[in-house]
């Protein structure tokens, strides 16, 4: 019988790596998990919780059970969203980091992971061109990335929102091809989502400037404070660039901090082929970009870098007496954080990075757009498919024989063939396969294409026929 | 030499295990980290980003001297911020989120594992006698949780501020001795650090209820509206437990939303003997607790509950047709989170539970208050202390000798022996032993006065006589 004090730690790790060893294995043999429904979830698994301790091989039973439903997201079969396989050396570090378990607020309480952390927004910047006065940051995720960006340019444009709270119309603008979060960071910052400027896009999904220049100018006619331009490197279902230059021209013109928000794409930094897709980005006040996407970092490692830190110190920094009593500010990073306790998600991403270096990065990059080339060309060479999306980007946007984009992706999964899943573009919705995964090679993406087809034969060509 | 598209995933497993029962051997031979200063941190480790791949043996070694030098925040001698210790299922539980990396934000990428979130959330939610109406969600860590309670707050007293923003005055109010995330959060959502009232403490450091009627009656006078209470269970430096029940009165009278902020004690709920503390609590409408600090789990794993469930939906929901794709909204939690992509912060602590069950939760809790009654007993049975702290807490404050606290605190941390905080309240500061690590015995407590008593006798005694 487990109990609450009993030392366990050294027979627990072995349960994990054999847990894992047996997820591997899985993974290989099934990659998709078995599709489970809602209603049959409490038959299947026993997964309430005990008033009483249980036995060991009782939990280890359940979590192979829990394992073999579980959705495997590194598996060769998973296109769903944005995740970027495993990596060894990163999941590595992200072991190391649950077992050492330090809170990223001080030097006292995290050492030398706080170095480990500055090394790597201080690599990012200088890769931006970004000299001593900028600084950067983690938060847990994309969408909290962007959120710290709103309100550094919420604070920068309204100095006073921080001590008296918000009172102007602060008004923002962003594609309508970008992250939901920047109508929901809105809201959470007390600026509103109708002050939310949805700039139509072009063609290829690239933010239209001249509707951006019209609209801005439009706002400060009716007596409103432009305040924040959201540039996306790689837009959510297209993956497409804003034109950097150009939003930053205009920026400067207005005086409007400009927020690039890679969450998906920021990454294209790292390679000197695909580096040109973000130029200009480097002219914006801050950056984010996240490990876990282009990089192969497990979930979250997002990185928000900022050009003056200043504005990270206006935003975000209290006093906390009974927190911050040893060392200056830049070896306190809880000062400049979004959050107070904070998970190292920091150690992963270095240990990749230190593993396979630079180049190794670069590679990586290069091989998604590589995967996302050939899927292209596979996809113009066949007739029975249309293609939606455009080049120099890792979402690759298609239709198969007019079977509907929802049917065929809710069909794959819940006969546990494929995860993929479908966006949409003005009038148009598709199948978005994200060669976001290096682990794929390029076998594994005509097999998708094939395993694709032949579902489609067996299962709905007559019912759409 | 290490290459970013080998599969190492089974040795890296290996290193793992091997770095891992390094660490635990180092922590128990040696419980603080050798105290490395920032200037010499370029000389001891080589953390540099490079250009061009490592050996593996160059990242282990590295990876070595790392771990070497990070503070030991699970050991018997680290008091120093409010970590829980390590529990080997707890850890189990988060190591294999590494290894599945699901995202929590709907039932097609996360799978079974949205239920483990579900399972936790609804049974914390029962424990309040909350019914169905109810509904909770995770956030990485307490000031996350309690700026969603704050917006809940804002958006519940002002509907339009999520689509118009902030424009009138709600007022906060929380107490002096409270987390200083109520005042960073009131910037962030654009009500204003201004707007937060900091309520005086009573001698216990509990808020005075009666000075907080007066500044609600004295705030609507002036034509303010408040908006919320946030009322804590274990404030910082002192632990104390705001009186609930009154705190509840005055909110319902008001109409005013009342928030608790348990992230350091809201775990006594899990508690027969301490259950009174939080007496009231049930009466908010909403509730946070951290798992990480009580309850053992590694960072992150707060959880936050709320009575009608329409506030979630109404502060956190955001259409995005991209990523909802199949199944209800009560399997999709994206649509009441804060965060787009989030972490599995429940299985570590689904494991936990699991495996001790309620009744083992509900020991580690009063083992936490047993060790800081024997603490509080040896501080009252020795002329050389002074108690600054109360019954209980499990926060022990109190200083020795008329050392000032903050000189004991620093020396005893670079000279690599005990890791522990000092804090205020009112004209008083002391050192502050938090006895939340229910992997301590008895006799760990004595070993640290006897420590701690031969380290002054050493070193400090000359110098402040």
């Amino acid at each position: 019988m487990s109990s609450w004090n009993q030392n366990t730690i050294h027979s627990d790790l072995r349960l994990f790596v054999d847990l894992t060893e047996e997820l591997l294995r899985i993974e290989e043999e099934q990659p998709v998990a078995e599709y489970l429904e809602i209603s049959d979830l409490s038959t299947k698994l026993d997964l309430h919780l005990p008033d009483e301790p249980s036995l060991d091989q009782e939990l280890v039973d359940e979590l192979k059970r829990l394992i073999h439903y579980t959705p495997k997201t590194a598996s060769k079969m998973f296109f769903n969203q944005l995740f970027g396989g495993r990596h060894g050396k990163a999941m590595l570090g992200d072991l190391l980091a649950v077992v050492l378990n330090n809170s990223m607020y001080t030097y006292k309480a995290g050492g030398p992971q706080i170095q480990i952390e500055k090394e790597l927004t201080e690599k990012i910047a200088s890769m931006l061109g970004w000299g001593e006065d900028s600084l950067g940051t983690l938060a847990p995720g994309g969408s909290m990335t962007n959120l710290m960006g709103m309100l550094m340019a919420r604070d920068a444009k309204f100095p006073d929102a921080v001590e008296e709270g918000m009172s102007t119309r602060g008004i923002v603008y962003t594609s309508q091809a970008s992250h939901y979060s920047i109508q929901k960071n809105a809201a959470f910052a007390g600026i509103g989502r109708a002050q939310v400027r949805a700039i139509a896009t072009n063609a290829k999904g690239r933010m239209d400037t001249k509707k951006l220049k019209t609209q801005i100018q439009n706002d400060i006619a009716a007596g409103l404070t432009p305040m924040l331009v959201n540039a996306t490197a790689g837009t959510t279902v297209l993956g497409a660039f804003d034109p950097f230059e150009e939003i930053a021209d205009i920026c400067q013109a207005h005086e409007i901090w400009m927020h690039v928000d890679g969450a998906y794409c920021g990454s294209a930094l790292l390679s000197k082929r695909y580096r040109h897709l973000i130029s200009g980005a480097e002219r914006a006040d801050s950056f984010t970009l996240n490990a876990h996407k282009m990089l192969r970092t497990p979930l979250s490692c997002s990185l928000i870098i900022v050009k003056d830190k200043k504005h990270l110190y206006h935003s975000f920094s209290s006093d906390a007496s009974y927190l911050y009593q040893t060392h200056d500010d830049d070896m306190n990073p809880g000062k400049i954080s979004l959050q107070c306790g904070r998970r190292n998600d920091a150690l992963k991403f270095w240990c990749l990075w230190k593993s396979i270096g630079t180049s190794g990065l670069e590679e990586m990059v290069d091989h998604q757009f590589d995967l996302a080339a050939k899927a292209r060309e596979y996809v113009r060479d066949h007739p029975d498919y249309t293609l939606y999306s455009h080049d120099d980007t890792v979402s690759v946007c298609f239709n198969y024989k007019d079977i509907p984009a929802e049917l065929l992706c809710n069909s794959l999964y819940e006969q546990s063939e494929i995860m993929v899943g479908f966006g949409s573009f003005r009038e148009d919705t598709f199948v978005r396969l994200v060669t976001i995964n290096s682990g794929n090679s390029h076998q594994d993406l005509q097999d998708f294409f094939a395993h694709l087809e032949a579902f489609a034969k067996k299962h709905l060509e007559v019912s759409v026929s």
